[in-house]
């Protein structure tokens, strides 16, 4: 049995897969802030998640472990994942030497892009799927994506594969946390939404799309960036390493429908001016992975020991 | 031995290769327009070629042919070569019926792509090549790239894989051949150029860097887009593939220093601004094809028989 830790700003989500690779065991709980507390949350879901099955951590074939940061992957360093507090912390190490077995750490969004290759595979529907690649567009705070070629991750020859959320689309944009004007983050992300349309309540997405619908033009306008931030995500992992798949997951994903019918609202819009865009046929390579499908947890379990 | 055969617009390259992937024998000469002329041009420097080495043309391991155009390289089918006044045609079989072994065809960057991959090899100066993939970049008429990653060339679901040149960068830039707007080919190729400072001399490249270095305002302003052009376009392949090294090449390297130290001077600023970019170091991923280097026609003939 491989564990699976999807290691989230505020919760954390852990599976267990069986040698089927179906999830036989399942738990979330809250992200602790730091090292200490990130560790605690990885150790205690993994002896929770072991225990419910009857064995102990060490018993697991693998662990893997989905972090939002930049991640060493060869030797389980977290260089940087600001949002959990982590500076250059040995999680891999330091994780194996209390679970008693050799852990793997990835960035949360590759180890996504591994689960939702899984989830495709699983619906059968997709028979070139190795071949022809797919790539997970995660739709969260931030945005990036996630690439799988010829059946294996590709982290790229300095780990920002699928880094797309930093390719600036708007000159005239702000700045990027990154230190770029524009950036494709900057408007098609949960923090570029709430950004734009700062309110009190617990989802600003939720809140600036029903402001949308009733005919708020500033929601609108920010709607309207959405949809073509994303659609632009789609053409750009097209036209680069033109994937027959783009899955889209994270936080903003939770909108559901709206989101994809704007989204192929834009891209038929192109289509329309662009037969070459049309041949390309963007709107059918889009899937959304379903609501609390735990997709990086699975895909980091996949990932186990590197 | 291998023959590759590179059909440019206006001339045909074509190389031998020994054993050792060493070019043994080369030529270059017109090339027609239509498809009986592109065909004998290709039969005519195959049959040359061979009588050169002493050989008959069906002697050769593989013939590879590399076309500017939409080709499906399974079928040796060109679907559209508007440069060379083809649109559906045959051109592996045909080529194969008269030179009486098989033969493939390639989109010309694509070929170029494996040419640069096999002349970067060799070099020996990069040795993860392999895991971190290279892409070739062609500054030519238009704007594309080829992406080889894992040691084989990346064609994509749709074969676009590196079509970046279809990625709008200017909103308010001019409509494209493809139909969107201010796409990266629309500033940063030949065409981009020729329509941007119209000269009666034979190269508008070259007029207009003479006419920028002179002081010219209009010519300095197009050159500027051209050095951000090619810079967004190895952002864009460094923040979607991550590929370690990019290699320029085309009719507009034979711009030499200027256009890489232009190029270089953007990067530098766009790191000043950005900790992220420079922590990427895109300067130090680009290379240039030597001038004269016949890197589609090499790449052809590794391709050979699919
Ligand atoms: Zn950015
Ligand atoms: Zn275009």
């Amino acid at each position: 049995m491989r564990l699976g830790i999807d290691v989230g700003g505020t919760k954390t989500a852990a599976v267990i897969l069986d040698d089927n690779d179906a999830v036989v065991a399942e738990l979330i709980r809250p992200t602790g802030y730091g090292r200490d507390e990130v560790l605690a949350s990885v150790v205690e879901s993994s002896v929770e998640l072991a225990g419910r099955v009857g064995i102990t951590a060490d018993r697991f074939d693998s662990i893997g472990i989905g972090i939002p940061g930049a991640v060493n992957s060869a030797t389980g360093r977290v260089e940087h994942a600001v949002n959990l507090g982590l500076d250059g912390f040995e999680l891999g190490t330091e994780a194996a030497a209390q679970l008693g077995t050799r852990v793997a750490v990835e960035n949360d969004v590759n180890a996504a892009a591994v689960g939702a290759y899984r989830y495709v595979s699983s619906t059968g529907s997709d028979t070139a799927l190795g071949t022809d690649g797919l790539a997970y567009l995660n739709l969260g705070t931030g945005l990036a994506a996630g690439i799988v070629l010829d059946g294996h991750l590709r982290r790229g020859s300095s780990g920002v594969a699928g880094e797309i959320g930093h390719i600036p689309v708007d000159a005239t944009g702000v700045i990027c946390s990154c230190g770029q004007r524009g950036c494709l983050e900057t408007i098609a992300s949960g923090s570029a939404i709430a950004r734009q349309w700062p309110t009190t309540g617990t989802s600003p997405v939720h809140d600036m799309m029903a402001a949308a619908a009733a005919g708020d033009p500033v929601a609108g306008r920010i709607r309207a960036l959405l949809f073509e931030g994303v659609a632009t995500a789609v053409r750009i992992l097209t036209l680069s390493v033109d994937v027959r798949t783009v899955v889209l997951g994270g936080g903003v994903t939770s909108l559901g429908e709206p989101l994809l019918s704007g989204v192929n609202e834009v891209l038929d819009g192109w289509a329309e001016s662009s037969p070459f865009l049309a041949s390309l046929r963007l709107g059918e390579r889009i899937r959304v992975i379903p609501k609390n499908h735990p997709v990086a947890a699975v895909g980091a379990a996949l990932i186990g020991v590197p």
